[in-house]
C-alpha cells in the first residue's frame, strides 16, 4: 500500500454538494482531495432543464455540470478519478482505501449522493462472502476463476473489462438500456438480474428465467451505502443523519446533498456542502493545532 | 385596512434565501408573494467578488445581485417593495401587517437577513412607548410633534422624508458614512447615536456630547429582529432555530438564510430557501386541502 500525503479534507463525490465543499475548502486554504469523476454528476450532466438554480435560469444539467468544472479550474481544484471502497477512522485522521492506494486526510465529507437502486435479494447477506463492491479490491481473489459483474452505469463497464484480464471468464449483466462497449471475451448478458443466491460454495446470478453459476459477483453502481462506505457510520437507510452543520455521528466526518435526505435539489446540495466544508475546515484546524 | 387576495407562500426578504424560495415555489406552481427591495440585499450588491457561489466563478456582488433579479423575471416573480411590520399567527392563515395595508399568506418563509447591530440602549425597553420601527405605522401618532429618525442605511431616508410631511419636525440621525439626499427641512445630525432614554414623558436621544428632546423615535434598519416580526416565534438572540426542513417553532413558519444562523454564505442561504420552500409548499398544499 502506497501512502499519499495527508489533506485536510477529502470530498468524495463531485456532484453540487461536493464541488460547493471543494470550492469553499479551497478559499478558507484548506488542502483537499476532490474524489469523483470528471463527467462530475451523472445526475446532473442528465438533467434536462434545472430552473431553480439561484443565478443560473433555466439552465441545461450538462452545461450545469460545464459551469463547475470550469469553476473548480479557476480555483485550481483537479478532481481525482478514484473510486473509494471504504474510509477507516484511525483516531486523529481518516484512511481511504482506493483500489491499492491509501489515502489520508484529517476531515472526511460525504458527498456522494443517493443509492436509488434497493439492494439485491441476497446482496447484502452474500457481501463479503462471494459479493463484493469493488473490483480494483477483489479482482485478486478470483484469478483464473469466474467472475459475474452486475454494472448499474456504463461507466462500470472499465471495471468489467479490468477483471476479464485477472478471471478465466467474465459475464457482464448491464442494468441499464444503453449499449455495451466490453472487449470481446466478456459475456454480455441482457437479463434483469433478480437476485443472487449460494449453492454448493458458489454464488449463483438470477435472471430473467434463468441462473447462472460463478465464484464471485461484483456488484457496481456509482454510490455504495454510507455505512458499507465508512462503517460505524449512523445511516437512516440510504441517508447519513446530520445536524445544521452538516456533522454526522462520527466526529470528523461530515455529510452533504442528496445523501442527507430529501429534498433532492441542486441549490439545497450545493448549500449543504458549503456548510460542510465549513464546518470540516475549523475541525482540520483544530487538529492541526494539536499536531503541533 | 385593505385586504389583498391570500397567497400561498409570503417571503420577507430578497437576499439569496428569498430569492431562492421564490424560485423554487413557483416551480412548484404555487402563489408568491415576495417582500423585499429590487436593489435586493444590500449585503450581496456590496460584496466585492464571491468565489464560492459554485458555477458563477469570482462573481460580483453587483453581478449576482443582477443575475438574480434576471432569474426572477425569468420565472415571473415580482418583488413588492413592501416593508412588513409584523406577521400574525391567524390559525389557518398569517396576516402581514405592511404600512396600511394586510396582507394574507397560507405560510411565511423568513429570510429576512440578521440584524448586524446591537439594539441601542434603552431601545428594547421604550419600544411601543415612543420608540417605533415602523414609521408607516405610527407616523399618526407624531402629527405636528418632532420626531427623531435614526437611519442605518440610506434606504431609510425615505421614511424620513415621509414623516416630515406629518410631522412639526424631523431630526435625521444617519448611522452610516454616505452623503444624505434629503428634504431641507430634514435636520441631519452627523452624531452617533448612544442611547435613548425618557424623562417627563418625553424621548431623549443621546448623541455624541449631546441629547435632543423629541416626542417619538423611530429606528430604522434594513432588519428586524425575528421575534419582533413574528410575535411568539422561538428565537436565539438574532437568529430563528429551525430544524433540518427550515421549520420554526411556529406552524406554517419557515426561516432560511444568515437568519438561521452561521455560516453567513450565498449559497448556503440559496440552499435553505430551496428547503424552506419546499417545505413551504407541502404545507400550504396541505391547508388547500383542508378548505375545500
Amino acid at each position: 500500500m502506497e501512502t499519499a500525503k495527508r489533506v485536510d479534507i477529502a470530498i468524495i463525490g463531485t456532484g453540487p454538494a461536493g464541488v460547493s465543499a471543494a470550492l469553499t475548502a479551497v478559499n478558507r486554504n484548506k488542502t483537499v482531495l476532490l474524489l469523483g469523476s470528471r463527467e462530475m454528476s451523472e445526475k446532473v450532466a442528465k438533467a434536462h432543464e434545472i430552473r431553480n438554480y439561484p443565478g443560473l435560469p433555466s439552465i441545461k444539467g450538462a452545461d450545469l455540470a460545464e459551469a463547475f468544472r470550469k469553476h473548480l479550474d479557476e480555483a485550481g481544484v483537479t478532481i481525482e478519478e478514484k473510486r473509494v471502497g471504504t474510509v477507516y477512522a484511525m483516531g486523529d485522521y481518516f484512511a481511504l482505501q482506493a483500489g491499492e492506494e491509501m489515502l489520508e486526510a484529517r476531515t472526511v465529507i460525504l458527498a456522494t449522493g443517493v443509492v436509488q437502486a434497493n439492494p439485491l435479494p441476497g446482496e447484502k447477506e452474500l457481501l463479503g462472502r462471494g459479493v463484493s463492491y469493488c473490483a480494483t479490491c477483489d479482482a485478486p481473489l478470483y484469478r483464473g476463476k469466474t467472475a459475474a459483474v452486475i454494472g448499474y452505469s456504463p461507466r462500470e463497464e472499465a471495471e468489467a473489462a479490468f477483471l476479464q484480464e485477472v478471471c478465466e471468464k467474465v459475464l457482464y449483466f448491464p442494468m441499464y438500456k444503453e449499449e455495451t462497449d466490453l472487449p470481446a471475451e466478456v459475456e454480455v448478458i441482457r437479463e434483469k438480474v433478480t437476485g443472487i443466491e449460494e449453492a454448493d460454495g458458489k454464488r449463483v446470478v438470477r435472471a430473467g428465467e434463468n441462473t447462472w453459476t460463478v465464484d464471485g459477483v461484483f456488484v457496481l453502481r456509482e454510490a455504495v451505502a454510507p455505512d458499507q462506505l465508512v462503517p460505524g457510520l449512523e445511516a437512516d437507510g440510504a441517508h447519513v443523519r446530520v445536524n445544521r452543520k452538516m456533522e454526522t455521528s462520527l466526529p470528523g466526518v461530515f455529510a452533504c446533498g442528496d445523501l442527507t435526505g430529501t429534498p433532492y435539489q441542486y441549490v439545497k446540495a450545493a448549500g449543504e456542502g458549503n456548510v460542510a466544508a465549513i464546518s470540516a475546515a475549523m475541525y482540520a484546524d483544530k487538529l492541526r493545532r494539536e499536531e503541533k
